[in-house]
């Protein structure tokens, strides 16, 4: 029985109207879509490719079960010769793609696919949900990332992501942007992504001492002691961990750090500090979480709030203050014919489309040229390939190289960008063959 | 092998790790936590229960396999005595809840897990993961069906839901919520939704005619043909379906709808409207999509646009305007005494506590009173028993009729909670005897 995450069916009923129109008509050429973003959202100023190699998992085990392909044959909408044309159903195309961790900017393609056009269409609605989640996911974690480059920063949001899936990969995507770990058990032991916890208030509520429950569970875990001090008062705990984290010592057991959850963060770590230092416990580090963002963890910096590390929830993988991009996956060219879309506000660049990167002197990233495939521009191409005849070329990278990938990329963002401050609009330019297909293809559309 | 959505180790890490503390201090006496919001976001006038049907499949199911088992004793953070203890783990626990489908409002429970510590406590990440976001959908969804009673109404946001179960759970809830299907083909499949769809603009664009296009996709789909016309020019498609519409005909085939998909709907609507009945199709319908919510909706048809049915999408199934909600899932009793939290802004009513409604005399709700599990006050109690001993007391209700259950509940909504203009906020009296239970809490633990 193949999960929900896995099932062709997972997709809009058009995809499969569609096929079957393309069926009856014996429709079966070569088609190239390209997933892009059509406008950056104001507030972000890049957006940072992620999901391609779930996208490529997808694509490598396409193909309908046999209980799938009976429900289709039943369900009232489809006739026989189609569903039977779909048992042997495989992506069997080339996939083009930035790879995950890379910066890109509006309607730079970051995946082309390149197959029969109804292997092409019916993988459109996972790789949409795929592409947009990691990469809207993988932003966000990046401006907290670069809001706090010294700090030790968590993943806490799987009980607010949206469903089992959202938690799951926004664990995996916020670790590829440069978090340290995860509280997600699964996400942990599926993508050996280190795990980070601390306690619960329930743990303190249900002994009848908080001291009590801070030693109940130090001697539980005597390597990985962090303490919730917030459930009754901040810092009368702070005062009481003192003589607690001595008694402690002398049974071998460090207190690591204290949890700040609630109040001004700002002002209960700058008390907690001065407590423990008073007390000779300079190194009990302070962890703080509670509706924080890139925002948040930006004014708690600037303010010199002595904090050293940040759990970061809900509104990073919410993707609070944008919670989707203006993404399409549209069909660029066909049987050899480049196409393109006019909708009002949404005319899209046709054919098949490169991204060139210029660098300057100091290796930031100086400007995008969007052209077409075979055009050849100043910088580096962007889109490579990563597919074909639906098969990997090669075992795709750890997690943690593409970590490290990431991490350089983001290193060559230019400064202003890497700001939660409004910054100027990096430049992506559009090359002279790209306007020039345009043209050919409204000629074409027009005397047709 | 276990699906992610159905893996106990889709949890925080502290979740196990105090659960290693309760096991070396042989702690597992009743706890009782209940769900519930702190606050009603700003943009909400109610929220809508939902989420419950999931929770209490999780619960039925909660078990840990022999591989989970063995990642836990080899992850080097548990000892073998305590991961031992999990092997027999099952929810043995009573729930009480609102059925899904009933509005509330802020510090009103609508679920309380009544079990042995180690399972209250370790279901916890998970049941908030499924309540909250169903609860967001559900309100969002019904806030659209509010604002538009009459229109046919689907959902179309699998494409930019945030993962798969996103996908699949918002298809659920919007149905639950009063709306009339979805496109998402798996979700119909799962829960005999009616499935909707229509075709793509890559339909249109693979074939080097628009009328052409039509024209196969209603011999296609002779009983299903609905039309999207801004590929190109929309009121110049509109034009061109009038003949193709008679031609169909004479072949048994009746074009139902058109679609638009961009630009001003209201200004297309109407000179679409008036193509159409022009052209002496008056039976052709027209349906919108393109970055609906409730606000959109209301305007649409305050305006007059002469627009039959919506595809909302992306901004119901992320909620966009109130992405998450100020949940909780805590402990309000131990071994048989209260608990609460006072952290500074997320203090929390203790004990177990149910929620009483009043109606006026048209049958609309006339206020809530929020009070301990046994006392009396007037009116109707909403949280109800579903399980105990970890089994469900009856078979849950059909999802039919929890949508026709949910319709109900949305007609005896005060008439300006129906709106998406600002409203007086619904009165939620707090009992005399809750407020004694907290001063009573207080003054215990102030004494301990």
């Amino acid at each position: 029985m193949k999960t929900a995450e896995e099932s062709v069916l997972l997709t809009d009923l058009y995809q499969l109207t569609m096929l079957q129109a393309y069926f009856d008509k014996g429709m079966n050429d070569t088609a190239v879509f390209e997933f892009f973003v059509r406008k950056l959202p104001d507030n972000r100023h890049f957006l940072l490719a992620a999901g391609l190699e779930q996208v490529l998992d997808t694509l490598e085990n396409f193909s309908l079960s046999p209980h799938e392909l009976d429900w289709l044959a039943n369900c009232g909408r489809f006739h026989r010769p189609f569903v039977d044309s779909l048992a042997d159903l495989r992506f069997t195309g080339e996939v083009w793609a930035m790879p995950e961790g890379t910066p890109f900017f509006a309607d730079e393609p970051i995946l082309r696919i390149v197959a029969p056009l109804r292997e092409a269409q019916l993988v459109e609605t996972r790789i949409i949900n795929l592409l947009q989640y990691q990469t809207l996911i993988a932003t966000k974690a990046s401006r907290v990332r670069l809001a706090a480059p010294g700090h030790l920063l968590v993943d806490f949001g799987l009980r607010r992501a949206h469903g089992a899936e959202a938690g799951m990969l926004s664990a995996r995507t916020s670790f590829l942007a440069g978090f340290e770990g995860t509280s997600n058990v699964l996400a942990g032991a599926r993508w050996n992504i280190p795990l980070y916890g601390t306690m619960a208030h329930s743990f303190i509520q249900a002994h009848t001492d908080e001291i009590a429950a801070f030693d109940d569970f130090s001697h539980s875990h005597p390597n990985a002691t962090t303490l919730l001090i917030d459930t009754y008062d901040t810092e009368a705990a702070a005062r009481a961990i003192i003589p607690l984290a001595r008694k402690l010592a002398a049974d071998g057991i460090t207190v690591q750090a204290v949890r700040l959850d609630s109040g001004d963060l700002d002002q209960h770590s700058r008390r907690v500090r001065k407590i423990l230092d008073e007390g000779v416990l300079p190194g009990i580090r302070i962890f703080a979480s509670g509706n924080l963002d890139e925002y948040a963890v930006t004014r708690l910096i600037n303010a010199g709030a002595p904090i050293d590390g940040f759990g970061v929830g809900t509104r990073m993988n919410t993707s609070d203050d944008c919670p989707y991009l203006e993404c399409a996956y549209k069909l660029q060219e066909y049987a050899g014919g480049a196409r393109r879309k006019r909708s009002e506000g949404k005319a899209s660049w046709p054919g098949r489309k490169q991204v060139f990167r210029r660098y300057d002197a100091d290796g930031l990233m100086a400007g995008d040229m969007l052209t077409t495939e075979n055009d050849e521009a100043a910088g580096e191409p962007l889109l490579e390939c990563l597919m074909r005849e639906g098969r990997r070329l090669a075992p795709s990278p750890a997690l943690a190289d593409v970590r490290e990938y990431t991490r350089g990329q983001l290193a060559r963002l230019p400064l202003a960008l890497r700001s939660v401050e409004p910054a100027p609009r990096y430049p992506v330019e559009v090359s002279a063959a790209l306007h020039a297909l345009v043209k050919a293809v409204d000629q074409r559309d027009q005397r047709s």
